[in-house]
């Protein structure tokens, strides 16, 4: 099941995707949920056209962790080694927007990166959880750009601005909950144009041993998002720029790169 | 004025301490308050002894962003120089733990340290705020001990795990709003033995630098909290151990070592 997050006529719920999964078909609807998705809902069979409303992030994480360097071509087209151990780092509630919301290119960066990556939205709380087990916290994934300033990341030890600054983490267009992510196509197309191909079966880590591994340390929270790092062909976005994300049997996020107002 | 949260009979509520400080000074009372903190309130007149009550953390915190290397002395202390721009990380809300509450030695590490810090307490959603007007965005400020595995730190090139993990963010015992951050006594004792001294007018980066920097990537929440950086004299806590953090005109935030279970 899709299942999106929304606003119409100034309330927020969220819906079931009833459809062929292109976010502009105006034959798409939502089934409006009643209840909290991550735990027992229902549908309530009230129904509104998607071109209705306005998607919205489709979680709330109280923390997102992305991973650096999981596909092993990426790592080698910035010049770096594989790491011994996932390498994570956190991207604050105050990065993370919606489908069709704009990334605002930072003041102090003059290289921004789109970072195609699949995401992983956890559905109850958990910490040591065993790898065979994962499968029991995970309520679905969606699809992310782990939008990074790579000029500041290189200059600064630690990512907290290089990947933590507003908006650069757009998620969407929605959770989707009936999903093998063992080998699923990740592309990112810039303005149209192919940037990122990939294949999730190429993780160093699969989704299983990073939750694992992440659950070890800290506890993971409903709506909390892991994001899995970004397969090779990173590269530039300017002002003006529409970047797509599309994960195979999710869809298409797409965003805007605006200046920072 | 200083404002601590609790709990008492089940019920969770905010309070402003009256009395000397002292946190097992049975002539403590919280006079509990009617709103939110952050915004407009009022005290009720209803008082309870502090001895009465449970202190939880004085903030729910949507971030934490952590400062290294904010004294000279420290960074030293570990062969590390001082950093061009302030060295920020991130602690996830699911690090913090309250006065009284034990911290976990992670399972992952042998080598956990202390780091005592001046919290600052954010009180109004905000970016880029010039560093003359930080004060008009700063609630207040509370102790802090950035609990940190050392080992890992070293080892992992991000400290998502080194300084996230869960317990890894004592906070308390409460939150004093009226209070110039400028010369404060900062002190760590371990089993009542002191192993960090220092003032906070060794900083290299001032609160108001710190936060003007940090808006400038993202936006602050109510209750974000900001860790300025630990002075020199950082080391080992085994289990068993009682770590104090005691910062003048605040008080003492007291937390055990635990196994973790």
């Amino acid at each position: 099941m899709r299942i999106a997050r929304f606003s119409i006529d100034g309330n927020v719920a969220f819906g079931a995707v009833e459809g062929d999964g292109t976010v502009d078909s105006g034959d798409l609807v939502l089934d409006i949920i009643k209840g909290i998705p991550y735990a027992d809902f229902e549908l309530s069979g009230v129904k509104v056209p998607l071109s209705k409303v306005r998607l919205l992030p489709p979680v709330l994480p109280s923390k997102v962790v992305g991973i650096g360097r999981n596909y092993a071509e990426h790592a080698a087209e910035l010049g770096n080694e594989v790491p011994d151990l996932p390498l994570a780092f956190f991207k604050p509630s105050t990065s993370v927007i919606g489908p069709g919301d704009s990334i605002a290119y930072p003041s102090f960066s003059s290289e921004l990166h789109h970072e195609a990556e699949l995401a992983v939205v956890i559905g109850r709380m958990c910490r040591e959880v065993p790898a065979d087990r994962v499968k029991d916290v995970i309520f679905g994934y969606t699809a992310a750009n782990d939008v990074t300033a790579r000029d500041v990341q290189q200059r600064e030890k630690q990512w907290a601005r290089a990947k933590g600054f507003d908006t650069s983490c757009p998620l969407g267009p929605w959770v989707e909950t009936d999903l093998d992510p063992a080998d699923l196509t990740i592309q990112c197309t810039v303005n149209g144009e192919q940037r990122q191909l990939g294949r999730t079966s190429d993780m160093i880590r699969s989704v299983g041993d990073l939750i694992s591994h992440l659950s070890e340390a800290m506890t993971l929270l409903p709506g909390d998002v892991i994001l899995t790092g970004t397969p090779a062909g990173v590269g530039p976005l300017n002002v003006g720029d529409e970047v797509a994300v599309t994960i195979e049997g999710i869809g298409t996020l797409t965003n805007k790169v605006i200046k920072r107002g």
